[in-house]
């Protein structure tokens, strides 16, 4: 019963064989080889148009060189008050981006509000040096609180960074979740929507350490070479990352994971809901999920070897928890079983 | 017969299995896992003493990282003028050091030269703020050149780094080459000789993403966590460069690894100076060899299936090299065979 | 009738004067003049002990600075949220600092309110790498509602930076205004509350550019001299900010200037609280004062003459304003008139 | 017999007179005053076209910002050797351009050799990413060793820029004393040429701090307001540096002061080379010149209240230098005196 996590999981059998496979032969160094030149093919496929790939080592490396690839001098970056790279990247964003700040925009559900991004924006009129310049939008999908942007949703924001004249990325540490939860394509959850760079997380999802830092329109990621280099995030043996992802790929192994994963929480869900004795902070739409549990509950589930995280948020949640409650995060992964949830659920009574 | 780079290798059978082992178990994330705290003990084991440890994705991090851990305004970071750091990492010390100066110090065989290094450093002088401030010494062990620092050697730069308060780093992407070549233990080639902070490499030999910055003085280490998180190179899955260290160092597989890449370089060597048709530009001491061939002899060599890379070196090398001439450079690994080098040798003639 | 701002007033004929006498005389450059020598020393007496001065060309490079002196990796400034560092700087002291981030905390009256400041800082608990840590506190004074900490209150601030080991910074931009407005000494306002650094504002005071960096602690200063050259903040001619100071200094003046502004200010405040026509968003304690009035009176204002800005705060300030209302804010220098505040209240009616 | 520097005479008494006489009165802050206005233009007519203008503090926050302005990932800006970029200011430029990297080019007489130049850059092959990418070429103009770039030295270096599609930076410290020693038009010194940013140096010439970071491409400029504001190089009362320079422009007293400076230089170097005592190390063209002496004539000339620098080149310069002498510099400037002169060339015997 682990639902600390989906980082937790180990990697997926067919993603550690086809790591294994690739162990014993040579291949050309720092992306150069035909396996990454392969995966590179099959992100343009995913994505029905030439995207701009660059394989990187962890969601932090590649929301960070995402957002400095898009770099202005006093830069401010929107985001969810609630977003991972604002709460949960110890500042990599900003020390990347040479100190440009992130603005925390509020907004229910984990979703950014588009009236208070507005509003946010509006705090930095054009041309005034003083107050720095908007430099980029960024969203996360699915949502840090386990929701999913809407595809008019996404829209919404988007019309908002065309207006500015900002670029929008997305952090898909969950991109996969998402995707099968709106059951979509992936350039219609992206480029279709007005998204410009993606943060695709595979590490989530079954990889071992997999992510890739991808630009919509390729002509954004004229610098990004030298981005990701000078950031340390070119692996001489990047073929390991790209059969990984060649695994990933295959017969739409992502999406089975996925959509394993969702099977997962909505089974949860359904269980926590149909109890006495828990309720939720928000609907699940992905492969995490909030409820709010008495801490005697929760300290019985403990017992009985459930493990998963006190969600302390970061901001308040209103009057969401009592006193003698906990709001407790648990996520779902490939490695999640039926029997898991099921004795969770049973646990909680 | 590829002697591109020992990045071109794979992973080594025991090390891709050990990945192989660990890929199904939930593990706590970001470091916490069992499997970090064993291989972090098997490191002070290593080291014969208490270290700290911070697992990376790659050199160039664990090369940054360890310079931004005692970076200075103003700093200025002295190295051979052929270093990595210098020559090949894109400006990443510099950045993430906040613009700190790698000031580039002369030597013959890829080694500082002590009096270059202590008349480099007098530019400096104590409290002239005009010209910044040295920060640290750092130097390559295995050297790029293919030879490897003498004790001696690495105790008269670090004497200069006392005397002048400056920590010693040691980039040691190759460090179980230099060790086996040297016959001593990893004590003995660093924190014995006064080395303050080493990159420990995997990757070059037999890993397929396994580096670690190794603080030889855990008080200095203060910092590292962060610096590490802030700069994406802390990674969920981390118990995953656990598990390559895990079986690198079992029953000391690094050590062995390392012996077979300098044998056949050794091999080579002997067959290169036996060969009229090549000499040798530094004597090897480890798995790097640096032939100067008539550019017929290398097409041919090449024609005949041989893959290995020009050496321009950065900075002329003398007259080494004849007009109708080429330096170039072969690297062995563990994926070197016997075979390979008799047959370069044979087509060499 | 200018009340814009502080800085929209020229140079006190004093301290011109000081800048003409020595405008003739050769003087060793990059502050080791006599000159600067001398300032320094007054810097000791003023503040009763021996202090690290560095003077520096603007605020935002002396706040700037003072953040970076005490920089760490993933850092977080608290401040209160509309305060200059964050509000008007554009993104300065992150830039300077690595990235450091400034985290916005609430308090009526411009003030930083202990409890808010208390559960900002337990957003980021010891060693936990992905949410940063705390690095420094700042807060302003005078503040930016041209209110004034009493003693007690910045006691407060710093009982809480001591119990979390952090430094505490002053935006000291107005630190005459609030030094008068408390009467009492430059050491009762910051050594004896636990300030540790200072930004010691001239300009805004009657200089045209003299700022200092200020160590009450000049153990704290090792690394300033070359943070200060690094940032291109070291002056060849400084003994030309070392004469703004020395004339600033000599007999009172800056104390007469800033006892000047703040009874303008206080006549503006008498004037205003007198009228129908406007009422106060906040107590004027030291030069700035903000009213609320409609936008009829603020038009007749100007069409007489008078200037003054709009206030529209980066976060709502409640429902002080309503609709056909204006919050405006009125700024008292050594340039402001009786005649000029007379003036102003008469045509308010 | 003050010959230590330029920067160590005051401010000439029409710019102090003019500082004093803008003291009364208001004025916009932040650059956006009248005066502000007026110099602006005055720039464009000196350069007979529209160009972009900031005002700063210091001659290294002119040289970082324009070397930021064009910054570039793993970016690397190729300078002469002695530079003052390289070996006077701290590592401003690669701290304020995010790490990008100075590559020392050699040259006799203190400027950049092109062909050296042009190996220098061909160090670093197109998209090749380990080694970093070119990103500026800068050139001081005088040079630090007193001498001058002729207009079709300038060119070949300006037409290595274009070849390579990298910008081209004029340090402009001494651009005055370098534009009379020529005696041609400032647009034919540099956008004539194919300069693209000049840094635009007051202080040295008899300013007391007023320094120009001119784009002479203004779209090159979108984001420089952002860029020096973020700097902390945005003056509030902006103002005294235009009120510097609106006198430094006014009947060309700036080229008076430049043609009285040099020809102080020139009396001195008529002395020198009549004298059995001194030789030259360079020919003077500008302000600065190099004697190599004994030290025990430079003990007397000292003796005798002689103020000059030793000149310990961090650089040797071969063997121009013999164990009893050492090379000395003398700086002249608007406060130097034919009397000066004479007396120590009379002291020199």
């Amino acid at each position: 019963m682990i639902f600390t996590s989906d980082n937790w999981a180990g990697a997926h059998p067919a993603i550690a064989a086809s790591l294994n496979a690739h162990a014993a032969a040579y291949a050309p160094a720092y992306g150069t080889s035909e396996l990454d030149r392969k995966v590179e093919a099959t992100f343009n496929e995913t994505f029905g148009r030439d995207v701009a790939v660059f394989f990187v080592g962890t969601g932090t490396a590649a929301n960070s060189l995402a957002l400095s690839s898009v770099n202005r001098p006093g830069g401010v970056v929107f985001c969810h008050h609630d977003a991972h790279v604002i709460a949960d990247e110890c500042g990599a964003p900003e020390f990347f981006s040479q100190g440009a700040r992130l603005a925390p925009v509020s907004g229910t559900d984990g979703k950014i509000d588009p009236a208070a991004l507005e509003a946010e924006i509006a705090r930095y009129p054009k041309e005034f040096v003083h107050a720095g310049q908007p430099m980029a939008i960024t969203l996360t999908q699915a949502t840090e609180a386990g929701t999913v942007y809407q595809p008019d949703e996404i829209r919404a924001i988007s019309n908002i960074a065309k207006a500015h004249g900002l670029p929008l990325h997305m952090d898909g540490a969950r991109f996969a979740n998402a995707l099968v939860s709106l059951d979509i394509s992936p350039a219609e959850m992206t480029a279709d929507l007005g998204v410009d760079i993606l943060s695709f997380g595979g590490t989530k999802n079954g990889c071992w350490c997999a992510e890739a830092l991808v630009f919509l329109d390729p002509e954004m990621a004229s610098q990004a070479p030298f981005i990701r280099k000078r950031a340390a995030q070119l692996f001489s043996k990047s073929r390991f990352i790209a059969a990984q992802f060649d695994a990933y790929f295959e017969n739409d192994l992502w999406l089975d994971i996925a959509r394993h994963a969702n099977r997962m929480a909505a089974r949860l869900q359904d269980g926590l809901l149909a109890s006495q004795n828990a309720r939720l902070a928000w609907k699940c739409d992905a492969n995490e999920i909030f409820p709010i549990i008495s801490q005697t509950k929760a300290a019985s589930l403990r017992n009985e070897g459930a493990m998963f995280y006190d969600w302390n948020p970061p901001r308040p949640h209103g009057n969401l928890v009592a006193e003698d409650e906990g709001m407790f995060r648990l996520v779902t992964s490939f490695a999640t079983t039926e029997a898991d949830v099921d004795r969770f659920i049973e646990v909680l009574g």
